[in-house]
């Protein structure tokens, strides 16, 4: 149709990004691409696995199930089929629900998992797929999710939910990659996600903010199977003078769409949080954790513990005595607490029952946080005084961040706690287990059997 | 929750309008309020039913069948039921997709009755409801979507499709209210809704700008079936620092969200098209259609046709000899033609039969059109010369402008012309019928059984 001509002459930056993403094959990943998204299938699963009865994810079932959904696609742990977009909506929802999933570290606060894994795992139950497929997929959604952000730099300052909007670019394009669309269906399938893109800020604290991650995956999946009909869409929404960059950011780069493409892999810098709670609350937990190691775990005799960090963290954290699992999400004194007691800063440190503990509670009036301007966000000093002796610590770097990412151990320690309750020990063990060898499954619908 | 605190100290906007959606009655309206919704209804049926073969549909059928859609609700004069999202999703679609719906004459371009319309019959299955019920519902998804509108008063000059982002909201407001949600879950509806609103003009003149509205339907039921279950939102989805008004939108006019709630009815300044083209081509057309009826419909000998419009409808309607039915809806040459011939320009007149005709590509090569700084752009001059005679009229306000609305008559006339294929001649007056009284159904389900 004569409506398609494109409205500028510069690059045809979406039509050259979904022509890479129909292009590119599993046998061109490096090694450390295939082994991010290992990494990032089984710390989403855990995620998810967490939250799976939260009474937030009853509610949207109760609607999903009064409107009719066919019983076609598996949602994870609760033993229940949903369609396709329906199982996206609430596996993207229960993944995201305790912010505890991936961020993505290239300057785009993107929890892209849960939009791209709960639509990818949804559409495997709608074509048989492998696991090189399913990754490569995997990997496409990254590309197009952090690269269409990186092209729209005030997005997120302007107000918007970048797991919502972004996340719908990613879950086409993933989508779109497993459906096998070519270079003008992917630009539709992109075209099509672009025009549901959606998800305030202003959402913040309620129950719409995972939902944002859910409605992600729905959509972008809705619109890879749209175009697959051959239903169209503007070929430049990215870069086209209405399109997302130009209405949701003050400022565009559009370059960074296409840049180092085949080069640069977006999911090899994703991140994982180690701790159940807001990520400038890592650094301390890490020291605490530290300094528990040195004391080699006996707490008897524990005088004071003082904790430095960058002013910008005290400001969001300083709750000192949290009375409620939820608020002790937002207190340093908690966190650091409960480090030093579990060694961990997990679902289970954040209960209710873990704020109003006694020895908890002790501990938290033992200790003194400071500021000090010269420490960056992702460092925190700390010292601990027994029985007149101090030991101190410094941490460089917080773990989960680029310079120091969890570790394969941790990533599977974080999944197995998390999974408990949602999965038996053996039944998480053999998820695990098929996860870091998962190109070599022959059908997904395999490894998704395990996970309903 | 503590989180739910507004932020800011002024009036509470949102919850103000969501509290007047929720307690305003039916008996309440006045009779020409009432009557609005009876010519909406009509009007959009047929608008509806002219586009149910299109190809478009199919695609989208195809995608929604695919990914598992129970069969619950009815899609419009297909006989194919889908779930209630799904098929507000189709009729939205459908009811939007020949751009020959209502639009709304306060300054906010939306075409409400689509995303309003599909999401409340879809509702209607789901919940017995009578007529009274669903005329308030409808006139509830009006105030909502136009004040919001208006309380972003960049929301349009900002790139966005005003039936995608307000129809959500519209929707949402229209189903709540059908579904008797309190003021705190009217509330909620809307929060969940507009944390869903997208839609970008990037994507004009292609499938997704009929989709928006689609969407827009779908995603505002569901927002209200959440609300319903307790699924919370901010509750300042508009006004809130990071709201709707605040990032849709350059600047907010936030008064414009409650002012003369219950005296001033936003559906009684409602605007229907008695052409199937955009609305800068109607002067001319009526003034063709007037033209006609002073030769008393005699065309032989007709030498000559002057038309003189403002400026800007030139701009985008100058093609003189089109060549499909798709672009003689942008040719004031062919509207011109056809509408003096055949005395409408409805869609039987904008098909590429009709474009190719050889009698319309006569009379268009007679037309000369000059522009005219003096005429407004819902005004147009125009002149005949027949056999040496001249007859002149001057259109002072297009039909269906605030000014000159549709009589009940043409809205009747222009139902039945759309009506047909889709519905035989005694379906047809059957549901004119009924829709003229509508608010004597005790249950709406009846009505829906004609139209399926």
């Amino acid at each position: 149709m004569g409506m398609h001509i494109r409205s500028g002459d510069g690059p045809a930056y979406t039509q050259d990004l979904a022509a890479f993403l129909a292009r590119f094959s599993y046998d061109e990943l490096p090694a450390g691409v295939v082994h991010a998204a290992r990494r990032g299938i089984l710390d989403w699963l855990g995620c998810a696995f967490a939250a799976y009865r939260h009474p937030t994810l009853d509610k949207l079932l109760a609607a999903l199930t009064e409107n009719g959904s066919a019983g076609k696609a598996s949602v994870l742990a609760r033993g229940t089929r949903l369609s396709h977009t329906d199982a996206a909506l609430m596996n993207g929802q229960m993944g995201h629900l305790l912010d505890y999933d991936d961020t993505h570290m290239g300057g785009v606060i993107l929890h892209a998992s849960s939009p791209v894994l709960a639509a990818l795992l949804s559409a495997a139950e709608l074509r048989p797929v492998d696991g090189r497929a399913f990754i490569a997929a995997y990997v496409a959604g990254f590309e197009a999710g952090v690269r269409i952000g990186q092209a729209a730099p005030e997005h997120h300052p302007g107000g918007w939910h970048l797991t919502g909007t972004l996340g719908a670019f990613a879950a086409a394009a993933a989508v779109g990659k497993l459906l096998g669309l070519d270079a003008q269906r992917m630009t539709h399938a992109l075209g099509i996600a672009g025009t549901q893109a959606a998800g305030m800020q202003q959402n913040r604290g309620t129950m719409c903010k995972s939902f944002h991650a859910g409605k992600a995956a729905a959509n972008g999946l809705l619109a890879a199977l749209l175009a697959e009909k051959g239903f169209d869409s503007s070929e430049e929404i990215v870069e086209g003078k209405r399109g997302f960059a130009r209405i949701y950011s003050k400022s565009t780069d559009l370059e960074r769409l296409t840049a180092g493409l085949g080069r640069e892999w977006m999911i090899a810098t994703n991140g994982h949080k180690p701790y159940a709670c807001g990520v400038v609350l890592h650094p301390a937990i890490d020291a605490m954790i530290q300094l528990r190691d040195k004391l080699g775990g006996r707490l008897d005799g524990v005088e004071a513990v003082e904790v430095k960090v960058n002013p910008a963290v005290v400001a969001i954290t300083g709750t000192v005595a949290p009375t409620t699992g939820l608020h002790s999400k937002f207190s340093i004194y908690h966190s650091a607490a409960v480090a030093m007691i579990d060694g961990a800063a997990g679902i289970a440190q954040y209960t209710d029952a873990r704020a109003a503990d006694e020895q908890v509670a002790a501990l938290r009036g033992k200790i003194t946080i400071g500021v000090d301007e010269s420490l960056r966000r992702d460092q925190a000093w700390a010292s601990v005084r027994r029985a007149g002796e101090v030991f101190e610590t410094l941490v460089e770097h917080a773990t989960g961040t680029t310079d120091n990412p969890m570790s394969d151990a941790a990533i599977e320690a974080k999944f197995l706690a998390n999974a408990e309750g949602a999965r038996d020990a053996a039944q998480a063990a053999a998820i695990a287990r098929a996860t870091w060898t998962f190109e070599q499954l022959s059908d997904v619908r395999e490894f998704v059997a395990l996970l309903r």
